[in-house]
């Protein structure tokens, strides 16, 4: 209770300590809408939705629930919220597949949007005006400073979602120490000029406000984040990151812009960044890490090669607590060198357009002229689209690094892909494990040419050289497609694809 | 002569005049790379494209050119650079038959590409480190202010091309006026924080600083800008602008962000963008116009429903040169609503995103999942993509609004688009002569039943319903596509298509 006592600091909000079950019974609407904050499987709450999903066993009846989630929260997070009853869901963020199940069952509507525009609607009403209000945000925080909350280690959409609910719930994280001062919480408003020129240039609070008039109640948590969507690389992502370091090798030597110190990096999440955190070092470069989400690896070079590193997210893969506990146990040296802020910054085409921002993005498959996959696995949606337009639309250089191949043998270079995230126009760079090329000047053809050539895995090349003779070479128009023969060519392997 | 000395205003500035059969021989290189300035058939160079052409022809030899282009040209301009010889070019920007049959036949190869990063890659050297410098750039000016150029009706990208290039060629236009005043020329640099929160803020210079070391020469332009790309509207365009009006009229009523002084209306290019300058005050809302084009018909609603007006274009239809004559006869009153800049202020996302912009694109089709292709008719170039992803992005609100068959009756709602520029997550509504359809919060299978239901035409909806019900209906996931269905689909009218 001392432990309690000291994070909360104020005997109304002792007061306010709450049941879980109470929490369901008494705040939560049957029917209604509930947020969730919570991000690449940090800092999403732990104790509210396995009590609903228990409540509403013990029922036996299920809860007809809008939901809003931040983003991309633990597979236990999912697994609860399976059980509870969604009639609506904001954005896609699935770790878990039982979720990914119950959304290509289409057990409930799911709109899968960009991460920027998300919290762009949640400020300006679209929601609201659309499906009505939120009636209560539940988020994980670490205690109190002052009049304000101290966030854990995912500020993702929290300040929009607190803002737009009518009620907040919080659940205090006693597994996480208090956070104080890693975090910078902003606004934006219409007309809004913000001027962050560095990625440690703080313009907001380091609380998260949060009028006590919404505060309903808080339930106290000693649950720490659990895996959550991302995994640690595989054989083929080694050879991906070699690639990447390759290119950007090269590319550090020949571009000024690199040396500037408006260079940023975005580093995607997925195993790629986990793995591209620890080569970073080879390149002859001063980094700062501009990110939606930012493994915890990254701050090992804190202050050494990364001059600073900026993410509305730091997230820790199995294996990384450690370096999880080191960030813990060295708040005040660490928050010299980073901070967490919300989407509406992190993402924000304002501040990103700004930077030499150089954006590593992985893609489920890409197509033979540039355009992106990110989310679908033919017509199943597998990941969200999360912020990866936000940061490709905007920067000066777009990477797309992913493995020819998928752990079945399957192609991930195809003639067309089915279902497009990221154009062609957006897209500068394609890595895979067999090599890199740079697509920026080419014509249409000579990206053909180019992603086959370097980048397909050996064993699809004669299948991609035959749909590239039969369609582009021996036809007119800038940039020929054939849906039957991009067919045939999944048909190869349907029985592996399906 | 003596308007030609009342407009350069200096003696080096007149002994700069050359004749253009001179400039082609002495200073454009036979292999190199030259660049034009000029969009929306505005603005562009009509004398040193034709003498080119002329030199060409008599030397019975082609040169060997690299073209950068602004934006799209007139007719006289694409049908000069037709007979000249060109080894690539950027960005795809014909408004002429010509050039579109030369480019779907490879004749040269093309990179179509966002405008504000082109923009960005002359800048930033991108074009220079892949392909060498700029050997010369032309552009049209209506005189000299001091030791700075005047610029006609188009900014387009010329400061970046000036700035790229190691010569500069000047049309003098004498068929315009000297037009100083209307311009803001602004040069971006990385961690420019650029304070612009209203249309009519300006941030830079009235006129184009060029080094006269650059400057190798002038010619006399006594040619008036002919018809470009777009062309007034036609019956089922002025049902989609109908309809259109009736959306943003309900929208100007629930949403009071529309009310707001940082409402701005990005009213796109082409017969629709025209006909919306004529419905626009049925609106009950003021209006501030951030276009990277803009119909010369918007001036007459100036200081009046139209508060202010800022794009990098102001162009002229067939039909409104009298709004035009107006426009030059009344330069001093007109500035004070209205400035021209470069794309790289118009279409950067620093400033739209700060807007509560509304964006009004047309496509060539939607797919029943709001993805939009701008650009191609199956695998044949059409029009480029201009800077249409630069405000569709990180703009507030976009709206695709298109007929829903083209002039020889073919769908323009279809199963799958062949081509994808503009992603379903960044496309909220959907507007055609049939009707209007706002997909903000829909999941995919809702959105694709509502842009059937609401925008395709009478005559396909039985096979886009087929679609739906054999594709998703029937089958599992999120967003289910089939490509051999889709190509079906194009069969049953495949002859008229092709």
């Amino acid at each position: 209770m001392d432990e309690i006592r000291s994070r909360l600091r104020s005997d109304d909000l002792l007061a306010k300590i709450t049941d879980p079950e109470d929490v369901v019974r008494k705040i939560i609407p049957k029917r209604g809408s509930i947020a969730f904050a919570g991000m690449a499987g940090t800092s999403y709450p732990k104790v509210i939705p396995r009590a609903l999903a228990e409540y509403a066993d013990k029922l036996g009846e299920k809860f007809d629930l809008i939901v809003y989630s931040a983003g991309t929260c633990g597979v236990d997070h999912e697994e609860s919220l399976a059980r509870i009853g969604i009639r609506r869901r904001y954005p896609f963020g699935a770790s878990a597949e039982v979720t990914r199940r119950l959304v290509n069952m289409r057990s409930y509507h799911v709109t899968d949007m960009w991460l920027y525009e998300y919290s762009s609607w949640l400020r300006r009403g679209v929601f609201l005006r659309k499906l009505g209000g939120i009636d209560v945000a539940v988020i994980e925080v670490t205690g109190f400073h002052g009049d304000g909350a101290v966030l854990g280690l995912s500020v993702d959409a929290t300040p929009a979602l607190v803002d737009a609910a009518e009620k907040v719930v919080l659940e205090l994280s006693i597994a996480k120490p208090y956070l104080y001062g890693l975090h910078d919480i902003y606004a934006t408003r219409p007309g809004d000029v913000i001027g962050i020129r560095d990625v440690l240039d703080r313009v907001g609070d380091s609380v998260l406000k949060i009028p006590r008039s919404k505060l309903a109640a808080i339930v106290i948590s000693d649950l720490e984040d659990q895996r959550g969507h991302y995994t640690a690389g595989g054989g083929l992502d080694v050879k991906v990151v070699e690639n990447l370091i390759d290119f950007l090798s090269k590319e550090v030597s020949n571009d000024p812009n690199l040396k500037s110190e408006y260079f940023t990096l975005q580093p995607a999440a997925g195993p790629i960044a986990s793995l591209l955190a620890d080569k970073i070092i080879e390149l002859d470069v001063d980094l700062r890490i501009w990110g939606e989400v930012a493994s915890v690896r990254w701050i090992r070079h804190l202050g050494d090669k990364v001059r600073g590193l900026s993410s509305a997210v730091i997230f820790t893969l199995p294996g990384d607590e450690k370096l999880r506990e080191y960030l813990y146990e060295n708040i005040n040296e660490i928050r010299r060198y980073a901070v967490l802020r919300p989407y509406e910054i992190m993402n924000n085409p304002q501040i990103i357009s700004r930077f030499i921002h150089v954006v590593v993005q992985q893609a489920i498959e890409v197509d033979i002229y540039g355009h992106a996959n990110i989310s679908h696995i033919g017509g199943r949606i597998y990941g969200g689209v999360g912020g990866s337009g936000d940061h490709a639309k905007p920067s000066y250089l777009t990477i797309i690094a992913l493995p020819s191949i998928t752990s079945r043998g399957l192609p991930r270079i195809v003639p067309v892909t089915p279902h497009v995230d990221i154009v062609e126009h957006d897209v500068d760079v394609i890595v895979t494990d067999q090599g890199w090329t740079d697509l920026r000047g080419l014509s249409p053809i000579e990206r053909a040419k180019a992603i086959i050539d370097r980048c397909a895995h050996p064993n699809y090349k004669d299948l991609l050289w035959k749909y590239f003779d039969e369609v582009i070479a021996k036809r007119e128009g800038h940039q020929p497609v054939d849906l039957i023969k991009a067919y045939e060519f999944f048909q190869n392997f349907s029985k592996e694809r399906s």
